[in-house]
């Protein structure tokens, strides 16, 4: 029985396997010096622009509380929704890891408000209070929700003009970008992300993920924060080789297709029973629903089903979910 | 050709990757809450023993690191040589991730002297000062030496009297024990170390490394530890399930024996040479020779011998260095 | 013209001069090993009970952030309410310093509620979540209202219940006993209060704040964490001898009464004024006020009235500000 | 009995005393907003060249710590004497609140050798090593010697060269300036400190210290950088009207040039002793000298003589030591 509780309960994917099996072949230089990690490289050129420059790191708690020790001193803050995984879920990484506090508001619909970039205070005179200085938006957020193209250029453009950076939490880009049916670099580069924390593991990789500058000069010693934050891989061809079916070989959108496309299956199912009521618009790999107690009880046992505040529960699917997968819920 | 500049600049063994695509097994819980996690954790009690308590992370440093942090307030410190691999080579993560100081003292033979644990000044009731809390040992050394079980005896045993704890950077601990003929818990939990970051990825392994406490009650928090540090794996099979083959089918022993054995054939045809001369005794799967300079140039050349102090060069033996690989040298 | 900004406008009580002249007396140890230090020690004790720990310290931000530092490990939460000094206003000190998320909430007439309380999620067994561990109550609260005995033992029973350590921001605890009729240890101590910020700097006293710690064995390591945290005064008994005659000779108590007054005269005669509106009941030194645009600014250049926030002013009474004062803002 | 402990044992000079009660008129705006406050960041001006930006902090700990922090990012390190205040005698602060590593030479009669900067690693691209980026002399060193004007010129230099800056601790600056003949300016940015821990309260003042950069742009968010670090005084008047005495009034020349009067003095008095010898040339206030069993305790209990290794003890004199205070020593 495939799981629902999560898109990190599912395995990795064959394509990947394959490639960590052709990257060992033998003696290559280590920390990123050998030809698979620059192929890896230049693929996230060719896909998120000539100036992206990629870390490869381990999880995706480091991939955001990096991106904030890159991007900010200590005394700088990150506004964030509440329900931002690295607000709630990262057992306070980013404030210990890099000192930062974190700004939260509550979402709408899992997303950041613009009024919150708008409201602000920003005084940077004055030294009583931390200076807002990244807005981290998840794309697709923690509710399932993906934020428009025309949402993202807003919340960049406000953020810039008001001096702030924009660093994205894509640890389920792909399937937000496969719902607004567009490339990787139209969600990022182009509606102005100023960083990315790019994921892998939850569409099919083996802990791998990318830490991508999408613009020059953003973080100029970020090879001495990484070894120093304990994330600077060794053999750093096993994670870097992943990336080259995830990008070159588009496995990113099929897997996110897969995954996607059952979410959307699941939700009419659930829309179909009694006294269950879907929470959010289903627009990645997440159903949200609420449900009955009893139902609550078999779906928590028989799919995993995440009870995630009170009757309100959570199902995701992952590249490897099957319309079987799905029916035998039910 | 074979690289001789280090052995991460290998690959991963075949069993590894054996494991690796066993563990691929449809959908499991994440985090460690599965049936490969526990497996390796009962592997790894019964190699070191019932108390042994392991955290699986994914590199060296983060293991040598996060055991300060678990082990040591941020006042306490760490009593290292000065050419320890968390004194020089990890960019200063254990003072920026745990706040402690390090006391580093002259190595001899790539060891600490006991004296240095005798002479160190403990004023627990004077504030000024850091109080010494934990010390760690390399093993083998990063001089390719290997610490005699007495000589373990006698630092731990001066250690404990004198309230401190004592670590193991076992990043080569397999090959330590293989030139000392004993098994792994010999050198570790028979000699009274407290906490070991027990090496795979030097040794064959996968960006996989463990951090063991031997003894209970030591770090009673660390998973919020790891978690907060960033080296919590969402899908941790990957990491745990090399571990199977590693101790379960003595692959550490293996691989550690290669890798030894090819060092002593080296350090002989360096020996056989005029004008070259062994530095240490090659005790490990290292050697370290003084060259001359046009060798020493060719050395680099062709095996990426690593200059590692003017004439002084390092070589070391990886998991599937081959004879025909050392005699290609010459 | 006196300043009703803040009372750290105000200058220092001339008992304070007289103390600190009186300590000017030859050579004393250092570091608190003087005889003005331990009487200053005893006082504490006399005050809050004989478990009470004292420490001196520099500024209320250090008091606040080494409370949490003392109490807490880095993945530990802080609960709060949103307008908390620690949380707002001292430009992030608790997460740079100990790494602390603070949980904040919105609060009721400047306090916190005690439902926050008690709806807290602790799960001692999840790391992704940082566990609560500190709920901080200011009294008198950034809104000039008190909380009463009966809301504190409340509130620190339930924290107590839950496992939770309670902290008191007391920065105005003066003018809160005042206020309350009570003496020191009744708002403290007697109901539950596990560590107090107790605030001399904004009721005379210069640059002295004190962190008591209310029972045993709560920061066995302290000194070690002051001195790290650069809070150790060499010449201690400048700073202790100044809470001789403050709690000695009961000017904790003078000063706060005299503030409170004239808060309370204050009040009167804003209420008075057509088109300005009371905001919070006035229960210490300060006065919150809507104001009409006009007023505001005369205030602001009269007073230095403090635009809190839009309309509302904040007006801050000192140790001695009088009637006079008062009436020359009229 | 005066004590030759420490220059902290020392109380407050009476000029310090009167200014304090002369800043103590009315109230003033807070955290250095005031004007007491604006005329000594003149006098730094005056003092130490138009570029001085000062900072004032209650610690000498907090100066040198904030100094690092306000300097150094944490990947890179700081380059001292194993005898350093900083390195020594303050519980790790450094380590702990800026996370940099510190680089330790053994001193040479107190004093960083030129070959330590010379010979320092400097791979600006190699994440595994901190990257050397500050300088740290203590002047008068922990010795009791002073740099002279042509040692710190080519320290400084040779720093530079090498892309590194040069801090002072200057807890006893005056003193060494008034063993060289100098004004405070001569002995610092006239050879190219960059930023200077300006002391004051080893020499009469009451826990007031000086953070100055020497040269523009160093840190150009230092004010968050202090009230992030817990040393903002609110009632900044109290700290700043200190300097005001000391530098218009040369208050420090006077104290200084007692207090190396009397080590001079001290020093030949023990000199006349039989098996007292002379360890370090005595140019500040402090004379070290290593004293046989009997007269090591007689000292002690005296003058509270500090053992400082073995039989070597030290001996510090203060401000207001006199002939007579030295003579009852005998």
């Amino acid at each position: 029985m495939k799981s629902f509780g999560s898109d990190n309960h599912s395995g990795v994917h064959p394509d990947v396997l394959s490639a960590i099996q052709e990257a060992n072949a033998g003696h290559q230089p280590a920390y990123g010096a050998d030809a698979v990690t620059e192929k890896a490289r230049q693929l996230f050129r060719q896909t998120f622009g000539s100036d992206a420059e990629v870390f490869f790191v381990f999880t995706g708690t480091a991939a955001n509380t990096l991106a904030i020790r890159g991007l900010c001193r200590p005394f700088e803050a990150v506004v964030a929704t509440s329900c931002a995984h690295l607000n709630e879920d990262e057992c306070g990484a980013p404030e210990f890891i890099s000192g930062n506090k974190i700004l939260s508001f509550p979402p709408q619909n899992g997303k950041l408000n613009l009024e919150c970039v708008d409201r602000l205070k920003i005084n940077p005179g004055d030294p009583h209070r931390v200076v807002p200085r990244l807005v981290t938006l998840t794309q697709a957020t923690e509710l399932g929700t993906v934020y428009g193209l025309d949402e993202l250029r807003a919340l960049t453009e406000r953020a810039h003009a008001r001096g702030l950076l924009v660093h994205m939490d894509g640890a389920r880009l792909a399937n937000a970008a496969v719902h607004l049916g567009c490339e990787l670099a139209d969600v990022t580069t182009a509606v102005g992300i100023d960083a990315l924390s790019f994921g892998g593991t939850k569409n099919g990789l083996l802990c791998a993920e990318a830490l991508v500058f999408l613009k020059p000069q953003l973080a100029p010693n970020f090879a001495f924060i990484r070894k120093q934050s304990m994330q600077l891989a060794s053999k750093m061809r096993y994670l870097s080789c992943q990336f080259i079916p995830y990008l070159e070989g588009q496995l990113w959108k099929r897997n996110a297709r897969q995954a996607n496309a059952m979410a959307l299956y699941l939700r009419d199912r659930l829309t179909a029973l009694p006294d269950c009521q879907i929470a959010y618009p289903t627009q990645a790999n997440e159903v949200f629903a609420v449900l009955p107690p009893l139902l609550a009880k078999q779906m928590q046992e028989k799919a995993r089903a995440y009870a995630w505040d009170g009757a309100l529960h959570r199902f995701v699917c992952s590249f490897d979910t099957t319309q079987d997968d799905v029916d035998a819920l039910f």
